[in-house]
């Protein structure tokens, strides 16, 4: 393993410890809990606390995007693990301004069973929780089974609409509504054309041969749709958009956010290599690209591969996705 | 090779296309060279226009830091290869506002020699052209011999602070000034734990063997000072920051800017794993980190690695550094 690391099973630890030293102007470690990220500004009195939490190893997610009008608290798991009930729990106290607490988080096993437990510690404290659990991914289960799909690069948008419809001083239920149409309206896909590996376990958990490609792999080397010879960027850009595209099925004219993530390794030229495809079948099919976001947003360790994300816009989302906001992953 | 390409000749040309498209709020392609970027801020009248150039696969250098007081306008070559003359030369026309241009490049043959030649040519189109060339690395020569030192991720402060400097309205001879001892106040050092590949080339054009570790490797696989066997991330940081602050020499209580730069294939949480000792090791010497970044922000394709650049600061350098700009790499 060609990796900079220490014991690696400090690899969680260690990276939020030096995550936390480099953006002290945005972030805090939970005093009380060293799986929790905080904010510098929550939490804000009388605003909606917006947290997610999510497993090591996808970063800039989850902890990058924490800060001033986006998540007011992140829990932090292992590697690839869901954070505990406990931290969850801890980010919702830490977010918690006195207007209840929004949970916006993937839809995985152990997060959904975490996620509420904390619920039921904090009614406890006497503070609402509402959640919303992103199923984004095309791939992962049929349209006709939307609630099994997993979470993927759309919680990035749930978390900028999210945090920005919290921060216009909208209510619990307010930023519930906004934040469910978000990943309602946000379509993603991933490619892998190399495995990751857990610095515990020293070898990649999947494998993909030389010269082929995973369609729909997950965020951790879920199975995909298909394994096929790998094609040239144009060919797999086309392959992506098809898939989301006719998942999504937006009426002419729409216009709609796009997002091309790496996932860890992949250069990120070959992400532009990519969009100038999706660029073209996009606007082919008639929607109007209203903002594009290209870089390492959501990545799979060294994963070698790329995700397309496709969120559809109305007038409200096109404003909460411009609204000003601050966070180490800079969106 | 697990890459996203299509015509691996074409590379560089389908990569700038795709990334004009994600960013076209802030940049455009020349009407007359496409391979120059230029911001669609520029030229600004009475500015002082800001342009650099290079290879390409280091994105998001060069395109990346084009925009509003940042770069006018970038010469893009082909995958590690200067830009022609001819680029360098429309990219001072693009830029050119009235009040002279500054190119502010790496110290390589081919890019001085380039630079040089569009100097002379746009002198006689009546452009007042100075040059200010990045030699922060390190180990690419000894103290005694700067000048031959190549230049390497400290030219991200060198845009940064050149362009800020341009945009308060200073004088071409004061930005040449300001960007000079931006980098006379900058050292950099890479660590190379795997290689990479120009698709056209199709093989890696240097070897590290698993388990060992290239110190000071240059931005293109470039030999460093020793390769020995891979150390833990505590020990890595702990050499890089060594040779670049032994180097510096700077006075107790000097602030300074930290830049960890991933080199393409390297997860972002093990450069928050390096962070954590670097900002631990800087802060024993008694030097004061005013701020920090962390992200790839230049790579070399999908070489595995990171690289390290402190930039000593004085007022002017941190107003500058702080100083509002937008370009797609967002700094």
């Amino acid at each position: 393993m060609q990796r900079f690391i220490n014991n690696p099973d400090d690899v969680a630890d260690d990276s939020v410890r030096g995550f936390v030293k480099a953006h002290k102007d945005l972030v805090r470690l939970s005093d009380k809990n060293r799986r929790v990220v905080v904010s510098t500004a929550a939490p804000v009195k009388g605003k909606v606390g917006v947290i997610t939490g999510g497993g090591s190893g996808h970063e800039p997610a989850f902890v990058g995007y924490t800060g001033r009008n986006m998540l007011d608290a992140v829990a932090i798991g292992e590697l690839f693990s869901s954070p505990t009930a406990k931290s969850f729990h801890e980010a919702i106290k830490e977010a918690d301004g006195g207007a209840g607490v929004i949970c916006l988080y993937g839809n995985y096993a152990g997060d959904n069973m975490n996620v509420k437990m904390a619920a039921k510690l904090a009614a406890k404290d006497g503070i609402e929780v509402a959640t919303v659990v992103a199923n984004d991914d095309v791939c992962s289960a049929g349209p006709e089974e939307r609630d099994r799909r997993r979470g993927v690069a759309g919680e990035i948008f749930l978390w900028k609409i999210g945090g920005a419809k919290a921060a216009s001083g909208a209510s619990l239920e307010e930023v519930r509504v906004t934040s469910q149409k978000t990943i309602d309206n946000c379509r993603s896909i991933g490619v892998g054309l190399g495995p990751c590996t857990l610095p515990a376990v020293g070898h990649p958990n999947f494998t993909i041969e030389p010269g082929t490609m995973e369609v729909g792999i997950g965020h951790h080397g879920e199975p995909g749709i298909r394994v096929e010879p790998l094609k040239t960027a144009a060919e797999v850009a086309r392959d992506m958009c098809q898939i989301v595209l006719d998942d999504h099925n937006l009426a002419e004219g729409t216009e709609v956010a796009v997002l091309v993530s790496g996932l860890g390794a992949t250069p990120l030229n070959e992400l532009y290599i990519l969009n100038d495809t999706v660029e073209a079948e996009i606007t082919a099919r008639g929607l109007t690209i209203y903002r594009t976001f290209i870089g390492n947003y959501f990545t799979s360790l060294e994963m070698v591969g790329a995700s397309l994300t496709v969120l559809a816009l109305d007038e409200e989302l096109k404003s909460l996705l411009d609204a000003d906001a601050s966070c180490p992953a800079m969106l």
